[in-house]
């Protein structure tokens, strides 16, 4: 990348992560909900951790660090980067506070802007790895601290909604397919071609058997129909742990849904979704989404179909451009399904609205090859127990997603903007 | 009491609360450290909505409430006052913010200061169970702020500090005795005199064996003797499930002790305590706080001694007036004890710098009736588990110790300002 | 003691633990259902190991030690006898098996009963001890094995029974109060008088108030009336602890009842009590048993009463000599309370049938002293979170039991014969 | 199959439940150490309940059930067959007796060789199932009492050992491998070909990269070196959350190894193995065992290496016959691996020995159909969270082993005999 584009990239790439705190407190910004999740001051000050240490500290000679405690503070996992802060209590952080915060980006920016027009390409694509690193924690600002509004969720007003399509009306994703040939195909990053992270090198020959994908995401009216039917009751839908788990938490729905029962409501199709902005009610037509992937497969069974591979939906998503509804719109939540754009030939909204979880459990491909020195930390040491999701949400940069694009999380976590897309054999 | 001077004490105590957050940002009140402790802003809010659900909602059929979502957020733990959000989700509610708590806190001034000088003496007693309270809040303030602080250590300074006394001149607690004959003694408060909580009463007689107490709290010089001798390794001087606990959590100090392997000091006797204001070096003279009352038993076997039941304690102290190092001096740790006072025929510092753990378990006393309504949940439904601490803390309001004043908590707890005076039979 | 005597009492108590295992099978007795509770084969090796370690290794040069790895086994918990099987494991202790035990025990006979003819008053001590602490497991072993049946209630077999009382025909322990003076009266054990342990002394004054007991314990028909009126969903009844503990546990009833919902039976009034013996219809006149501490204070405060201290409780008990129902009658449920009986002067079943709750946390009494040596570790490291329980129970041997015996057990554990008797101040 | 092959098969395969238990008391057989593992009794039941209630009580109208309370105690995880007890209570059932279960087993045998003679396929193919399953359960029954004699491991006995192998002059399986062509391969089961799972069907084509397997497993000498090279301690070779587990249970050797410092041998290379007979020293030509898939993956990479995965092993597999060191021996032990072995061109101890961990999550074969009925809960209902293994061992039964054959359990979990060959790309 030409370093004067690099420069604007990193300008704008830094500025969004400021645009998402505007309107918030600073006590806002200090919410940890569970230790999956992270303080909105937090991810502030550790993506600039992460251009302090990687990029300035190790490659300027004259950079003073800012305070030497923040990298206790901020450092996230790097084990080579020294001891940190235990996760579990990033909230208590209240000093700093969110000015000093604000004063240390200012501080980075500074040093980094002077610093962009000379770098060599190494610098470059650690400084590459720093914003893409940047714009999937933009991702997780929204998922938290939704996670953190939702603990207080009493507190949070209602926004009137006009009426909501009727159930028997509404898109569904259902019957629907769109089919594919099996055979060799390729899959994986092309290093010659753009910004990749490691894990998506390198590309590679995969076979496929023949298959087909629903034409468009499982919509809020497809997964009621789920509910409506029993489906979070029998366990002959679900893998058994994810049966027994949903049992325990008592999961009756999605998360941020608050089902008719507990609404004074005398619509007894009335169901809200809570939202950043507060509740609204449900849009049948959007994408079902904040499910885990026990949800999702349960439902891929309910509906005699099951999730698809990352390999197969890859295949599918190279022959799309990258467009959708992306973090730039600033709603944070999916678009609905167009009820005729559910009938043209191609794939609805592979790309943003909601990430969709497959049955590919997160793993390296054939000759993949660790980023180099402390950055190998960055994606390769996750590789058990997650799966893989694809296609980039409304919470996701729109610079950030591309068809090669490998998302992973625990199956029983929901806080993110995660739901499915069907497939069957062929 | 006069309205005009209940007037005035009321305007004392609610202000105290807020000089208490004085130079703390809206983030530092936002931290909850453990389910046992609150967000200095809900303290804030709770004892405003003690005023305003007994007093103003009870009382003033003119008065609106401030804000009807507050009776969920700000109750306790008050069955009869309706559902409430869960204790541990406490530090979730950045929302209200700091500034509409205080909003909160005008209303309910405006709303108490007009309504005070024409209450009756029914009403009277509700208000002085509410500035009680807010006062006991005041010093939980102290506790759980403190408590945050601990788990962001690492951001703290240092507070320079000149030498402090070696351990060979300290004053210690030990050998030096009062001795009390027996006989039949009154216990409890006289509801004719000034204000008790319920569970102070009724006044009534006891019969103690001949004992003896020592002239002042044990020092810290004393424990650090016991911590060098393997206190903490030594069964013999322990509770079999103390012991236990304290192996599990490798208590090997005080809580807020950093101990001299952890310092990069060449002083071998540089111990440093946690405070408000930072670290500074630990003074040998001063009480030992922050201890369970597993530590304070074992320590008291160690020395040959036991600790005082609540009876012992209240009887040598209501030969005493109540004077000593309060909340008012805005220190936050207890008062050295003075090497020529420690000679006198007096018991040193009573009341005020640290409760002492006794070994009498919080119980009714023969003939307790709880208070009327609500405000019967207040102090009756504890009385279990948990062990009466006697004498007020560096972190009490004066106006809120006494003699009869009987403080409780769980004999694992440490985040108090508890420490232990000790006593033999004689 | 005369040793004949005790070489007597040696072999009879000695003797009922063997009886206790009749008809039971090896895996019988190698059940663990609980971390608090153990197999009735460790039961059988640890009061033989009690002799063999504090008496025969102990005092007798020439005994040879049955096996080494018995100490670290059967070893329950003290610290000055050395490491030890960990108490959550005693259940995976198949090797040494069933039969390997009793040949220890014949053993530890054997030479045991070679050595009490010529042994000391200071030994005798010892071998007192042993056989109290043996009659002490004696009951647990009828306690810990029926909570292994109930975790397979499910294979035991029903066992037919006529028609129990109808509810309003049924004795109550309610409204039927013996009155006493209040006054000094003497508490605790005259260690001139026959058998106590360490913690029943020293005999001393104690200054009660004027109070009432009731004449009976609370029977199964009281308690029947409090779960109908709600009792267990109620928390003004409760402490606030043991109310969440109820609502976490689902508590409906006592432990051991089935209750009519669960029954396929017609009549709405058939509950079932699990028994070592399998099930039968609950007979409404017997005390009320398995119930917890929280559980018997809800009921007292319900019935417009308290439990009564152990003060009081023994004050009364000194007046009456020791009979009851007892492991001698080889029934394990507590007897039927006598229509008449109830309206005597006296107060019923005092002793035997059910421990009784007190209001009196576990704690040293004035001047107390531990037992020397490794047998301080008997009695005295429990005093902490502990209540104290009066009387003795169907499953206690009847040599084990007088007016000053000091039970005690957490406030939440509800797997021992314990009941209540109500109190009120007067 | 024929009929009468058939029944020899199934008397050979039931007979061989009970020779495992052999020479074990009723006790060892009521052990369970952990929810994950069962008492043998249970296993002796379970497997009968099988027969009973998929063949005999589904398929032959005359048959009555032994007892109708084992539907309940013996189901292990089918929905479809109604409640049943909780598996951590396993160990809780005493009653029925080990004496009973044999009669069971003694009742399922009679009716079964009584209709096997005239059964249709479609029975035949759940007898297989049958049999299989019975199969699967017997290696659990090796495994399963081993973790039980775990937690009771002081009171093993001490088997007299020769010297072992000096640790450089002991086989290593590192630097030997065999290189593979890639390209398209065929993968799973045909199942016109004998017995296999649903889950290794249908055979289907995938494209394999070329790479290289090792032709052994690695050894215990191997892993030493990894011990001693620091590896439990170095992050670098460690996926996050296995890091953190490691260190959590304090992993510093495979499972059932008793390491140097805790032996009282002069000698600095005594490393202990605990078996099913006893402890014995440790043989350094045997391949690891009893290893996480956290720790065969952390050793891979410190390797330089990779985890196969379960494709290049199954293609690898299909290129020899299966033959090895199963079950049928009674050592439960792997095979030492010979020298000259290794240096031969095939690939060393394929089958039988230990079971090696993949890099492949346990997920289904494009196509994939579960069996029918209540059997489709056999194996489908896992399928996450759970990593694949390939190759039988020393606890399977020789006729329960395939090239296709699929094996999975957790990546935590170590109490299987489970290993790892290593892997890299070519």
């Amino acid at each position: 990348m030409v370093n004067a584009m690099l420069t604007e990239f990193y300008r704008q790439v830094r500025q969004r992560s400021l645009t998402l705190i505007q309107g918030l407190s600073a006590e806002d910004t200090q919410l940890q909900s569970m230790p999956d999740a992270s303080p909105l001051k937090w991810h502030l000050a550790h993506t600039s951790w992460f251009f302090e240490t990687f990029v300035l500290l190790a490659h300027d000679p004259d950079y003073q660090a800012f305070d030497p405690t923040f990298n206790y503070l901020y450092n996230s996992y790097y084990n080579a980067a020294g001891k940190r802060h235990p996760r579990a209590h990033r909230g208590m952080v209240s000093r700093p506070s969110l000015e000093r915060i604000r004063d240390y980006r200012a501080h980075i920016e500074d040093a980094m802007l002077r610093m962009l027009p000379s770098i060599d390409t190494k610098i470059e694509d650690i400084v590459q790895v720093g914003l893409h690193h940047e714009m999937q924690h933009q991702e997780l600002m929204v998922t938290d601290f939704k996670h953190a509004l939702w603990l207080n969720r009493y507190a949070l007003t209602q926004i009137a909604a006009g009426p909501a399509t009727p159930l028997d009306e509404a898109v569904s994703s259902l019957n629907n397919w769109r089919d594919y040939d099996g055979g060799l195909v390729l899959i994986g990053h092309d290093t010659s071609q753009g910004y990749g992270y490691d894990i998506e090198s390198p590309e590679h020959q995969y076979y496929l058997q023949p298959f087909a994908l629903a034409r468009s995401p499982v919509t809020n009216a497809d997964f009621l129909r789920f509910i409506d039917d029993g489906g979070y009751q029998n366990p002959d839908f679900w893998m058994s742990e994810g049966f027994e788990l949903s049992q325990q938490q008592q999961w009756q729905s999605p998360l941020y849904w608050c089902m008719r029962q507990y609404l004074q409501s005398s619509d007894p199709n009335d169901i809200q979704l809570m939202t950043w902005g507060g509740y609204r009610r449900i849009d049948l037509n959007e994408p079902v989404t904040h499910i885990s992937w026990y949800e999702a497969d349960a439902f891929a069974r309910w509906a005699g179909a099951r999730l698809p591979t990352e390999f197969e939906w890859e295949h599918a998503a190279r022959q799309q451009s990258v467009s959708g509804h992306f973090l730039e719109d600033k709603l944070y939540h999916p678009r609905a399904i167009a009820t005729q754009a559910a009938k043209s030939d191609q794939l609805q909204q592979l790309f943003g609205d909601v990430w969709e979880w497959t049955q590919s459990s997160y793993a390296p491909y054939p000759g993949f090859q660790p980023a180099p020195g402390a950055l190998s930390e960055y994606n390769g040491k996750f590789m058990i127990n997650q799966m893989v999701l694809r296609g980039g949400s409304c919470a996701s940069a729109q610079a950030h997603i591309r068809a090669t694009y490998r998302n992973f999380f625990h199956p029983h976590q929901r806080w993110q903007f995660s739901g499915l897309r069907l497939a069957q054999d062929r």
